[in-house]
């Protein structure tokens, strides 16, 4: 995907996004109930339409493997009936959260009989763009019905049976709900694809799931907000005063618990004081479990590792490969942390309280983790009950996103006739009392 | 300011900008205490060098008007001592809203003594693009300073003389203070402020002051997140049930009292069914107040007015000009706000709750009012002590921001060793309880 002029929408692509936008007036006033009945009616239809789905997933894979795919797309792509059961449990279990629209934010009565009120509202219609896994349309659906959003999908063309079967079936649910059945929609070519990115007056959010490339690339070429993170550069660093077992297993978490992970670290750096007692130990394990170590001039002394290159510090690996670099000082690591760091999750092991306090604070990332693997950074982990991506922007929404980044909210002012000019001219006076609800 | 190629950072402003950056480092770390100090210090500063400004102030009006410009600029570029010294109190009193830093947002036990919290912190380093307005560059840096921001200046070069000797009196000012005086930057030249639109590594958000069309302009030309809006498209709906001296008054206010503010109404849409009664007493006052009406063909028949064209629904006049059109029903008038409406702020005058209800609930603007002029969307009315821009995107933050937009939060994790390969395993369970603090 290189660099070129993104297409404007044809009018058939224009007139979908419109029909979305237009079913999102119905959506975003549907009762949590009825988005509840909805979700479990998509996902009965699923239940229904099981063997249909299936049976298209077969057929894709098959031409993907003919296509000479890799195995990687194709383990992603392979939709097991397990794997559709526990999507459709996933509905289910959406449906079960805390409704995140109707929330007081702010309450305030602004001047006499003059009510101001903020709360949570559905942001609109949502672009959905991911590669491969025909499990993310279900989930992305769910997360948007059930917060009162309509969304607009689009998958990898080698999916492209299976998610037409997987919508038909959604949007076949949907229909026996109250909610407009154009509040799903599934765009399945390419060009479609593109030029959904030139529809900012249509779509309100884009949600890419994919590779960095993917994401790097829709973030380049539209103007509409993207929630999501290209690149996930974590570091851990190791202090002086420190329990070295404990920094010894939490950076081997950090970094194979699942290393394709984003919040996998792809950076140790380590004090200089405990560097040969924490490296000499941390060494074989890291072998035992097949990680490659790539480190400074002073970490090649302590043990068997490649040479660091100063590329290596910006670059996510995603993979059994880990850089190391020894600092003189927390105050070194911090700025190796502000230097390469992609904001997303950096940690500190410390028995110091005053150091690890300096850390969590100074580090500008999503997320500053002490004494715990990086690991933790995901929206299950943290309570959230469902994940829309992970941010790393310095704006909010940041780090792990639940169903909170599918939701904006309005002010509602409630009066009966006032007018600035009364204000203006001291006949009226503000007073801006918080009511409790 | 037509589309053109915006310039690279040269090293000169890199090295700047860079020095800022640093700055935050210490400043996002600065007590409530200290940067309340380091406020008052640096309106001590600009007391004690009041007479400087001013003699900076004269010299930049006299170059202006020797050039030529417009009275409107004049009068914006003109310090009178009391604006001045008005300014002053203002950062004395940005010093006594409440801390927006570190307040706590999420707390919950993950697992046994596994604690996250999510705290808000400062953004970073803001840039501020203005016009004219020398009193907007104490303001700023003053909300800037109060949330532990940084803070990049680009004034209008009309005001260059100005800003130069109040940005030196501010950072005087931070220099008796703990807080470091590259906090605060001001660039002076034309190429700075188009080149700092490529600051993205450096630069977090990006507020203009200014005309909508600066706005649009920066909008179009960064990727640096833009907190502003460039349209104020709004639109008060008479609906047929209604107390019609109130909706008069209320149409009046929300148009006359200050026309050029953004949230000044536009457009008016009246229910045919009150359309006579209301047009027949309101057209004298509006006649009476100078503001030129612009009709569709139906209000036209009601009495003396322009007709109004395709172009007009979709105009912001920021003039005492208003356009008029005679809707069926309310679904008339809320489809005509959803197909023009700039999102900044919509009202409804109606004795009929359930149409003020679906009013508010349809209608997808940052404030749906309720029979209350369109003049109270505004940071310091909400009651917000402050008012950092007003934003029309469907994202938060919505509306008017007030200090909240300069903040930002992040996550902290605090552990004792775990690792997530135990919850993997089920060794370990999470328990994701929310504590109270």
């Amino acid at each position: 995907m290189d660099k070129f002029e993104i297409p404007l929408p044809d009018d058939a692509l224009r007139f979908k996004a419109q029909q979305v936008r237009k079913a999102f007036l119905n959506t975003s006033q549907a009762s949590n109930k009825e988005r509840v009945k909805a979700l479990n009616l998509m996902a009965d239809s699923l239940l229904l339409n099981c063997e249909k789905i299936l049976e298209a997933n077969r057929l894709d894979y098959q031409l993907a493997q003919n296509k000479g795919i890799s195995n990687a797309l194709l383990s992603r792509l392979k939709l097991s009936k397990d794997k559709l059961l526990q999507g459709i449990e996933g509905i289910r279990e959406v449906g079960k959260l805390n409704d995140p629209i109707g929330q007081l934010q702010i309450k305030k009565e602004l001047a006499d009989d003059l009510l101001l009120e903020r709360r949570t509202v559905p942001i609109g219609v949502i672009g959905v763009i991911f590669e491969s896994r025909p499990d993310a349309v279900m989930q992305i659906s769910a997360l948007a019905i059930r917060s009162g959003n309509c969304v607009i999908l689009k998958g990898g063309s080698e999916a492209n049976l299976t998610n037409e079967q997987i919508c038909k079936a959604l949007i076949e649910g949907l229909n026996l709900s109250v909610i407009d059945q154009n509040s799903i929609c599934l765009l399945t070519s390419r060009k479609d694809s593109m030029a959904m990115l030139n529809l900012d007056k249509e779509i309100n959010l884009i949600i890419p799931r994919g590779s960095n490339h993917l994401v790097k690339f829709i973030q380049e070429n539209t103007k509409i907000p993207v929630l999501g993170h290209a690149d996930g550069i974590c570091h851990l660093y190791i202090d002086s005063e420190i329990d070295i077992e404990m920094g010894i297993q939490v950076a081997l978490d950090s970094k194979i618990q699942y290393p394709a992970a984003c919040n996998a670290i792809e950076t140790l750096l380590i004090h200089k004081d405990v560097a040969s007692e924490f490296l000499t130990k941390a060494l074989p394990l890291f072998e035992e479990n097949n990680v490659e170590l790539r480190g400074d001039e002073e970490a090649q002394s302590f043990g068997k590792m490649l040479p660091a290159t100063s590329e290596d510090w910006e670059t996510e690996y995603l993979d059994l490969i880990l850089s190391v670099r020894i600092v003189d000082d927390i105050d070194e690591a911090i700025g190796h942390i502000q230097d390469f760091s992609s904001r997303h999750t950096d940690g500190i092991i410390s028995n110091n309280m005053n150091n690890a306090a300096k850390f969590m604070n100074s580090v500008d990332s999503a997320g500053v983790f002490h004494n715990c693997s990086t690991r933790f950074a995901d929206g299950f982990r943290y309570g959230f009950g469902a994940e829309v991506g992970i941010s790393t922007q310095a704006m909010p929404p940041r780090g792990p996103v639940g169903l909170e980044g599918l939701v904006t909210y309005k002010y509602f002012l409630k009066g009966h006739g006032q007018i600035v000019k009364e204000f203006a001219s001291g006949e009226k006076v503000f007073k801006h009392i918080d009511v409790e609800n």
